[in-house]
C-alpha cells in the first residue's frame, strides 16, 4: 500500500515549486504598504487547504486576515490537533546584502533562498504538506486538524489575539504545534518549553528647531545625537546587565536543575562565534550563552537615526535624532510595566538641553513557558525518532511566538514548539534560507506527530 | 550723472531675476551625483561676468571647476581686489522641513527663499552687479578687479586651495574680500577677523557578520548602536568640554582684551533662544555662548545610522552603525592631528566585542585668524559706513572658510570678511533665505569698498 511518505517522496519537487509560489509574494506585515500583499499570501494558502481536502476560510481582521481551516472527519471522540503558523514575513531588501533578491526565491546548494523560507511559510508548508500526503493516500486524517494562520506574527499580532480570545470554542484542540523555531544541528532535532517575549519603544530627542549649522551654532547647543547617544549609554552598566531600576524585579529565576539540563546542549562560544561573526561574546558574565539568550531579559537598539548619512558632509547640529528599542522578556516580566520603567528611567537622566518624547504603538508580548508534563510532548518525541530520525533535546528559545501565551492562557492546550529550521538559516536577516533536506524531514515528522496523538 | 547707486536701483528687480535662475541649478557639491549641475553653474556665472564686462573663464579641475574673471584696465600702478565666492550649495530636500521648494526660488515677506541665497550666491552675485553697476556708469572700475569662484566650499575645497598655491601670481592682489558671513541685525554690519577651521572624520562600529535576529542572539552580542553610543558618550566630559585627551593643546587662548572687546556684542541667551530654539544653551561652561562659537573648538555628531528605521519594527542586533563627525577647530590647532588625536582616543576606548574603522577622505582646514592691522580694514569701515547706512563692529564666527587660510597664508593678502546676510538665514538647513534690502545694500557697500580701496 503506497504510504503518506511515499506520497510525500513522489510530490518533493511539486511541493517546493508551490512554496516558491508563496514566497513570492512580499506579505511585509510591518510596513503597511504592503496590506495587499499580505492579503494575497492569505489567499493563496487558504486556496492550497482547499485544494487538498480542508475547509478553509479566509476571515478579514482590522488590518491582516487570519486564515483558518478544518478537517473534522475523525469525529468529535477523536483526538483534535491545531496548527498555527504565519504568512507574514520580515521585510527585505537585496540592497541589505542579499545575494540573490529577496522575493524571487531560488534552490541552489541543498537550500531554498528567499524571505519567508524558514519564518515561516517554509516550516509552515511542511504541515499542510503533511496533511495532504495523508488525506491522498488514506482518504483521511488519524485525527482531527485545525489550522490558524495568521498575517501579523511579525509586527504586534493584535488581531489573532483577539481571535483567539473570541473563539476559543473554535480553535478548541488537544494540542497546538508551532512551528517557527529552529535547531543548531540537523541532527539534533529540539522542543522549546520556553520563549522571551518582546516589547518595543521608540525615543526621539530633540533639540534646536531644526537642523543648525555646526559652525554657527556648535558648541553652544547640546547636539540631539550626543545626547541620545549618551542616554544609550547609560541603559547598559558595565557588567552587561540593563540600568534600568526595577528590569529584573519579576524575572523568574533558572533553577540549577534546569541549568543542568540545559547545560547538556550548550551553545558553545565557538559555534555562537560561527552564526554570529562578531569579534566575541558580550553580556551577563554570570550566565552561559544559552542561557543570556534563551533566560535573560534584554535592552536592544534595533535602530538608530538622526542628521546627515548620505554622501560627503553636512555640517549640521541635527535638530532630532531617534532610536527604536526593543526589550526581550522571560517570564514573568510584564511588557507594560517594562515600558514604562525604561520610560521613567530615560526621563529621569535626560539632561535640561534637550528633550525627550516617546511612541510605543504596539502592545508587547509576554514570554511563554510551556509545561513539559503532558502526554503531547512523548508523541512529540517519538515523532521526531520515526519522522526525523533523531530523539530531540529540549531548550529555551530566546525569540517570540506572540500567540504561544494566548494558546496557553486562553486556549488552555499544551503547546508543543516543534522547529524544522537551523538558527543559522538568517531569519530576519538577508539571505534568508531553508535546507531542502529539513523541509522534507518536517513533512514526515508531522505526519507521524498525527499519527502518534492518535494513539495516545 | 548717473551713479553706479542709481544703475543699481534701477535693476534691482533684473539682478534679481537673474540671481533666482542662478539659484535654480542645484549645484550641491557634497554629493557626486551633482556634478553636472555644479558645471552649468559654473558656466551660468563666468556668463554672466562676460556679459558684465569682466573676462571670464572655466577652469576644469578634477572634481567641480573654478571660474575666474578679471578687469585690470585700471592699469599696474592701480589697487587690485580679489573676490572670493562660491557656486556650490549644501544639499536640500523639501522633505527636510522646506515651506517651498529648494531650489525653486521665491520672494515673499522681503526675502528671497531658496538653496544657495545667503550662502553663497546672493551674497557673491551682490559684488558682480557692484561691479556691473560701475562699468555701466562709468566705464571702468577705481580699482582693478580678479574673481576666484569657487564649486567645492561645501565639500573640501581642495581644488582652489591646489590652485592658489600653484598660480598665486594671476591672484596676486593688495586685498581679498569675502561675503559669505553673517551678522545678528541688519543696522549692525560686522567684519570678522577670526574664523573656524573644520575637519571631518567617519566612524564605523561593527559587531556581528550581519544583522541578527535580536531574539536569537540578542544578550549575547555587543549591539554595535549600543557600542557606537557607547563611544560617542565618552567623547565629551560632563561639563562639555572634549575629552579627547591633546584636544585642546594647541589652541590660541582669548586675551582679555579680546574678551572685553568682544563682549560690546555679545550673543545673548535671548538671541540664542531666539535663533537655535532649543531649551537651553550648553557647553563650556567657562566661556559665554559667542566665545564657545567662536573661540573654542568643538566635535560635533552630524549624523548617525545604524540598523532599521522604516516603519514598524524590525527586531534586530544590526550588523554595524557609524556615525559622521566634524571637529570644528581654532587656531593654532592643526586638522591633521586632531583627527589623529579623536581616532586614537576612539580607538583606546572601543570595547573587544566590536570592531572600529575610520573614513577620513577630506581634507581639513585650519582656523584663520586675519590681522587687524591694516588699512583695508579702515576701507572696510568706511564701506560699509558710506554703502550700508552703518558702521561694523568686529567679531569672531565660527563657521569655516577653507580658502581664507590660503589666502592669508600663500597669497599674503589681508582677507576682508565683509558679510551681507543674518545668522537667522538659515543657510545649511531648511529655508534658507536672504533679505532683499541687504541683497541691495550689499551691492553698495561693495561699490563703496572699491572706490575706498582705490583712494587708500
Amino acid at each position: 500500500m503506497r504510504t503518506a511518505g511515499d506520497y510525500a517522496q513522489d510530490n518533493a519537487e511539486r511541493f517546493r515549486t508551490e512554496l516558491h509560489e508563496w514566497l513570492r509574494i512580499p506579505s511585509i506585515s510591518t510596513d503597511a504598504n504592503y496590506a495587499a500583499e499580505c492579503r494575497r499570501a492569505a489567499d493563496w494558502v487558504a486556496d492550497n487547504l482547499n485544494g487538498i481536502g480542508m475547509e478553509a476560510e479566509v476571515i478579514p481582521t482590522k488590518r491582516h486576515p487570519l486564515v483558518y481551516a478544518e478537517w473534522l472527519g475523525a469525529g468529535p471522540d477523536a483526538k483534535t490537533v491545531l496548527i498555527y503558523g504565519h504568512y507574514d514575513v520580515q521585510p527585505a531588501v537585496k540592497e541589505d546584502g542579499w545575494a540573490t533578491e529577496p522575493f524571487e526565491p531560488i534552490e541552489r546548494e541543498g537550500k531554498m533562498w528567499g524571505r519567508g523560507t524558514t519564518d515561516d511559510k517554509g516550516q509552515l508548508f511542511a504541515h499542510i504538506k503533511a496533511v495532504e500526503s495523508l488525506l491522498k493516500t488514506e482518504g483521511k486524517l488519524p485525527v482531527n486538524v485545525k489550522f490558524i494562520i495568521e498575517g501579523e506574527e511579525e509586527s504586534g499580532g493584535e488581531n489573532i489575539e483577539k481571535y483567539v480570545h473570541e473563539h476559543p470554542e473554535k480553535l478548541a484542540a488537544n494540542v497546538c504545534v508551532i512551528s517557527d523555531g529552529s535547531m543548531a544541528r540537523v541532527e539534533q532535532p529540539v522542543i522549546v518549553y520556553a520563549l522571551r517575549g518582546i516589547v518595543p519603544l521608540e525615543v526621539t530627542v530633540t533639540g534646536p528647531k531644526q537642523d543648525l549649522h555646526s559652525g554657527m551654532f556648535g558648541g553652544s547647543v547640546h547636539n540631539p545625537l550626543q545626547a541620545l547617544a549618551e542616554i544609550i549609554a547609560r541603559l547598559h552598566k558595565e557588567d552587561g546587565t540593563v540600568a534600568v531600576p526595577g528590569f529584573y524585579d519579576d524575572v523568574r529565576e533558572l533553577s540549577e536543575e534546569e541549568r543542568t539540563a540545559l547545560a547538556k546542549t550548550p551553545y558553545t562560544p565557538e559555534d555562537w562565534q560561527a552564526d554570529t561573526g562578531a569579534p566575541e561574546p558580550w553580556g551577563e558574565a554570570d550566565f552561559a550563552i544559552h542561557e543570556r539568550i534563551g533566560a535573560r531579559p534584554t535592552l536592544e537598539i534595533n535602530g538608530m537615526a538622526g542628521g546627515y548619512w548620505g554622501n560627503g558632509i553636512k555640517a549640521i547640529v541635527p535638530e532630532k535624532a531617534w532610536a527604536k528599542i526593543t526589550c526581550r522578556l522571560v517570564a514573568d516580566q510584564d511588557p507594560a510595566k517594562i515600558v514604562q520603567l525604561v520610560k521613567d528611567y530615560i526621563e529621569s537622566i535626560t539632561p535640561s538641553t534637550v528633550k525627550v518624547t516617546f511612541k510605543s504603538t504596539v502592545t508587547g508580548t509576554a514570554a511563554a513557558q510551556v509545561d513539559m508534563d503532558t502526554p503531547m510532548m512523548q508523541a512529540a518525541i517519538e515523532a521526531y525518532k520515526k519522522g526525523w530520525g533523531a530523539e530531540p533535546v529540549f531548550k529555551r528559545e530566546g525569540g517570540s511566538i506572540p500567540i504561544v501565551s494566548d494558546f496557553l492562557g486562553v486556549l488552555k492546550q499544551p503547546v508543543i514548539l516543534m522547529g524544522f529550521g537551523l538558527n543559522t538559516d538568517n531569519l530576519h536577516g538577508p539571505n534568508e534560507h531553508l535546507r531542502i533536506d529539513m523541509f522534507h524531514k518536517g513533512i514526515n515528522t508531522s505526519v507521524q506527530f498525527l499519527r502518534e496523538v492518535a494513539v495516545l
